[in-house]
């Protein structure tokens, strides 16, 4: 059946995406892993970083990032207040929802919003779309299962209510006795990713765009397994050829448009992720750390910080800008059937649209 | 005392500008000049031009000149149903509220909303921004200042609850017996329009934006009134200097930052507003007729008026967005002290932020 869009959600999700239609955006909605980051080259917990330093690090990202992309993700709390200014009008906004504490039962991710925000005062803010991430597993137990899918469901039907676009973010993570860097869970991960797409594609879910991650670890496939990325050798998982099967699985899954998030793997292959995503029907990126995590390197000399992000962050982002002009269009996406159409396109529409 | 902006309706302005501050509007949301316009070439009376004939028309004048501009102001009955597809992310949208057909109680003009329209429906359709015309004269009689003051003000409440930018447009008129293209109106202009002004910058209103008509008609003006822009010679009701006095005023009376619009000049005429607008203290323009009028003289050939818009509207898009690189960026207008700031810049502010 071909999807219609309403007024909000399809002026929305344009000015996310640039003028061919396709997503190239930024996140700089992260907190752990700035925290992270901001601690390690002063030898300190990641608690102990302090609020205006995080505010003060996501600010010149963004000075200096968005100008380069066709939207950019932000959190309320540390970028909202004071990066505002540096956002261009041209660049979409996108806000972020969740929590960055999810709640660990027996080691199973539960998800929250953020104390104190909602859709509604997202999208009272002028942000033009939500931005959720769920933890996923297909095999948590069923109160786990539950407590995810309300989660997700709810913030559908506040994106309905307030007609404004669900970027819905689907992460899997590995469970107690897993390791995210072995063969074992390398090899679990495209059936653990493809699943938790089958899950959310339900329409009463609501999503408008799926941000994924890639559904191998190209460490582990034959062709880079020697050590392409880090340099270090790894046991074959899959091969190139079943990448290529698993990525077009995933879109043939993905109910909407989809965008690969970069999830930490480090710019090279990043780059490779995508140049695969794109062949397989992805509408572009979202993405973060792949882009300005190394420019991090340099902290706490700010100046060398916004220096690394001049010459290698924003050539960075210009060259994966440059591969999704392969990127199909999301209007092109096989469930508009063509292109998108407006829930209502008639004289009448005023009358049945309500507010 | 500095003004500071709230979150929605920060990013809602800056949405509407370039990356320099700049406002480089485009309205199509006429309708009686459009209605009469298509009419003319077929020699009929406007209201006999079909629904799907105006619809045609925005969507082209939108498909040509909305990726030349920074934001384009549409309207909700004919052109939002049809060419939001053609407006892209990156240009900002504007919502026209009024009702074209005002009511008249003895020559003074009363104004509405739209039938089924509404600032609540404005946000929730994803546009970054409330226009509202107000017809003003300070000479009316007291039942029609107490209408309209109301009407200017319930749509400035609406916005705040909302949080979304108000551009609040001011036009005189002729009262009957006046005649629009004479001496004595355009004597008596100057004043009409900065105790307009003077009247709605008040605080109470809640206009973020103003869009304004140029205070005098250039073609009494000294240097012009031998027929510069129609070749008909008029006796001449002020200088050039005391044009810029009345702009400076203007600029000094505006409580926010203030656009110029074009009412039907000619695009000559319109070139030389701009010029001295921006000289006094205009952040742009929010031009309609003055770009596309000329082209729709092709109608109802619908290719010619096409080749029209590409060889003429969009040249004059591009010069008057080249002149309008010496505009005030709106960041930069004097009711902000400096530069903007949001109402709070803090860790606090979700707490605060109600919806």
């Amino acid at each position: 059946m071909t999807k219609t869009l309403s007024a909000g959600r399809f002026r929305g999700l344009m000015t996310l995406a640039d003028d061919r239609g396709v997503f190239k955006m930024l996140a700089v909605d992260q907190r752990p892993p700035i925290f992270k980051a901001l601690a390690k080259h002063k030898q300190r917990q990641p608690s102990e970083v302090r609020y205006d330093e995080v505010a003060a690090v996501k600010t010149l990202l963004t000075r200096i990032l968005a100008p380069e992309t066709s939207a950019i993700l932000i959190d309320p709390v540390w970028t909202h207040p004071h990066a505002l200014a540096y956002i261009p009008g041209r660049v979409g906004l996108l806000s972020t929802l969740e929590d960055y504490s999810f709640k660990l039962h027996d080691g199973e991710r539960w998800s929250y919003p953020i104390p104190d925000w909602s859709v509604a005062k997202i999208k009272r803010s002028g942000a033009a779309a939500v931005k959720v991430l769920a933890w996923d597993r297909p095999d948590v137990r069923q109160d786990t299962r539950e407590h995810q899918d309300a989660f997700v469901r709810e913030v559908g039907a506040a994106c309905k209510k307030h007609d404004i676009p669900y970027v819905l973010e689907l992460l899997i993570y590995p469970m107690p006795g897993e390791e995210d860097d072995s063969f074992a869970y390398a090899k679990a991960k495209p059936q653990l990713v493809l699943d938790s797409v089958r899950h959310y594609a339900d329409d009463s879910f609501g999503a408008d765009l799926l941000k994924l991650e890639f559904p191998v670890n190209l460490k582990y496939c034959r062709e880079f397994a020697g050590g392409a990325f880090d340099g270090k050798a790894r046991a074959p998982a899959y091969t190139l050829a079943e990448t290529r099967e698993f990525l077009a699985e995933l879109n043939e899954l993905s109910h909407v448009p989809w965008v690969l998030l970069s999830a930490g793997v480090g710019p090279s292959e990043f780059a490779l992720n995508l140049d695969l995503a794109f062949a397989a029907g992805a509408s572009g990126f979202l993405a973060g750390r792949a882009v300005w995590m190394e420019a991090l390197d340099a902290y706490p000399d700010m100046e060398a910080v916004e220096a690394a992000l001049k010459t290698q962050a924003v050539p960075y982002l210009r060259q994966i800008s440059a591969l999704a002009d392969k990127a199909l269009p999301w209007t092109s996406h096989h469930a508009f059937g063509g292109q998108p159409k407006l829930e209502a396109a008639s004289e009448q529409w005023l009358k049945d649209y309500l507010a």
